[in-house]
């Protein structure tokens, strides 16, 4: 009998990264054109800057078998376009009723969350903090602070990612903007272009 | 359109505990009768305490849905019967082929792990180690340290627990004991009886 081995992977929250990981890949600032409602601000930041790391991502994928699980740890880098802090580019999974749990490891950020139909959820999140993105939610990732934003990430096998959900929508609903108590402020995506019912229903049986 | 609301937990990990949860659960010595090699240690452990909370969960279940993910928070105690550690009672799932995750969050401990066919495995955690249990691989978490040792966790939704694989083999083919370079040590557990061909056959096709 031929089982796969047990692993262990050390989570260095400080640097962000996780020994032991299978994959890795990240994000540049020229990666995510188009992402942000300042496009002046967005080739300012590029041109007086080296296309930074936004964000990158190291997972452990054991196989891609319904019923298995995939983890990882994201880190991402503190910054403002505009007014618009960091955020990755966020995704519905190929599999949408499939969930997915997020735990704050440093930083401050959220999750923003966003249902087929356009309604809005944020959670708040910081050291500690675990976040369940339930079956069908997109979701993103935003730094709303001035250090990094560590999460440590865990899903199905079988989820896939949909990347394409958001730009047929120009967007989420919602952008994330320096201001108000706590830092961050929601505000309408002008850009936002509501999903029909056809291409809810179409999400929902996916 | 009614989805299932986005959740957050907050992990205290001085406590072992987490805010959000929809289950708990404990296990006082009493209940853990049988476990340990040490007989008589076990009832004067048991006479000479006030029946101690040897380990504690909290969980956050959505829901039991195929492709659905539940997470908790486990805190372990320290302590030995005799020269054995303090352990939990182990598992594997229901659904045979169903992975779990393990994070390390404070104090010092191991997963033992043992293939259907009587292989062990021992992954030392601490603080920030993530452990992947693979499909059809036996777990119990032991507390080789002298302070709590906590441990979050996630599983696919439709995993179960089967505990009675343990007590049909009279225990984990090994035990840990007090000794050794790292403070622990493995050692045979006498009354082992390892699992038949039929019965290896039935766990990998459950």
């Amino acid at each position: 009998m031929t089982l796969f081995e047990p692993a262990a992977c050390q989570v260095d929250v400080a640097a962000g990264t996780m020994s032991g990981a299978t994959g890795r890949y990240q994000k540049r600032l020229a990666d995510l054109v188009g992402l942000y409602a300042d496009d002046a601000a967005f080739q300012a930041a590029l041109s007086m800057s080296n296309n930074p790391v936004v964000y990158d991502v190291a997972d452990f994928r054991p196989s891609a078998k319904s019923g298995d699980l995939i983890f990882g740890i994201t880190r991402m880098s503190p910054g403002l376009i505009g007014e618009e802090f960091y955020l990755t580019r966020g995704h519905i999974h190929a599999v949408a009723d499939r969930p997915e749990i997020y735990y704050g490891q440093a930083g401050q950020g959220l999750m923003l969350m966003e249902s087929p139909d356009g309604e809005t959820r944020v959670v708040e999140m910081q050291a500690q903090t675990i976040c369940y993105v339930p079956p069908y939610w997109i979701h993103r990732s935003v730094n709303t602070g001035t250090t990094d934003f560590v999460m440590v990430f865990s899903y199905p096998a079988d989820s896939g990612q949909d990347y394409g959900i958001i730009e047929k929508s120009s967007g989420m609903r919602h952008r994330v903007l320096r201001g108000g108590p706590n830092g961050w402020q929601l505000a309408e995506n002008k850009d936002y272009q509501p999903r029909s019912s056809a291409a809810i229903a179409a999400v929902m049986t996916s």
